[in-house]
């Protein structure tokens, strides 16, 4: 199969393992990235290359920034206003920044029990957030609403009991934007239950 | 927003740039290469570095290759077959070697005429392709069954006309594995046109 040497085949074969690209999509983006060899090609290299040399993961939170502690742990207002908010992922952490999430700090757990899967209390970074919390002033549960991130909230929960720290969770709603009649039943339940004053 | 630093986000913004990739799915794109920096994010840079420094257009046909003349316009075995397939673009030229084109020489033409875009024949190789038709026993105008695929067939046919050379296209027909009812009928109109005995 002469498609253009054996460069150019491994860079399909690495960009097809992408989350949102197969065989087909990776093959495309690298002749588009061909035709713009000095436009984008280029640029894209250099860029892996300085985020390669430069990404670290926070040793506090878990975080990926390219300082550790990262810019937010780092952050004296944050600090200040002693709010953690726990997150599966850095996706979710990024997901809160890009909604302005304000003054607070994050912990990222790195995933959520599951005992089908194997992950227990020791596979995710619960201890570290046992110990940060005795300096926090409220722990915010911004796990996902799923059967496993609710169980692992459950976990946390037990487990920060004794140290007398609040410990709160996301509110449960309508999103913003949204049309009750493709809601699901127990969100409008929870909507309705949690109704405030107009 | 403390999205991990510049470095990120500036690769963020490259990879979104890429066909398929939004900026939400570029931000998981790089998320993900985080997660498995030495399995993935790695290897891609160097990837991409390699391509980068290795990757040219072939100076006769237009693919783009490792080397100019390219594999496919070196292979002796095409040569001397004398076939000359037309494409629009490199990305045709791929699919017909992955289905097993056989000993074909291509011509990518670099796009279809299309004078709303201002498109005209001095902007496509067709001169290039005038010179190689006269040493190719048959030119197949493997050009898409689009409307300016069509015109741009019509041309190149006009322009070989005195040359003698045979000049074909693809066969129209049903694709292989397609059902009969969602076909257009311009499809199968020619599909029946063009029955062969069992």
């Amino acid at each position: 199969m002469a498609n253009g040497g054996p460069e150019i085949e491994q860079l399909i074969q690495l960009l097809a393992r992408l989350p949102g690209l197969g065989p087909r999509s990776a093959r495309r983006a690298v002749l588009h990235l061909i035709k713009k060899k000095d436009g984008l090609m280029v640029p894209l290299a250099a860029a892996l290359d300085r985020a390669v040399a430069a990404v670290r993961t926070c040793e506090i939170c878990g975080n990926v920034d390219t300082s550790s502690p990262c810019s937010i742990c780092s952050d004296p207002r944050r600090i200040e206003a002693g709010l953690l908010v726990v997150v599966e992922d850095v996706a979710d952490l990024w997901a809160l920044e890009r909604a302005g999430a304000g003054a607070v700090l994050y912990h990222v757990l790195g995933g959520v029990l599951s005992p089908l899967d194997g992950v227990g209390p020791d596979d995710l970074s619960i201890d570290a957030l046992i110990n940060r919390a005795s300096v926090a002033k409220e722990v915010v549960l911004a796990v996902n609403a799923t059967v496993e991130g609710q169980t692992t909230a459950h976990y946390i929960t037990d487990r920060l009991a004794g140290t007398g720290v609040k410990v709160t969770r996301l509110a449960h709603g309508v999103p913003v934007g949204g049309e009750l009649d493709y809601l699901d039943e127990g969100t409008l339940t929870q909507a309705l239950k949690a109704r405030t004053a107009i």
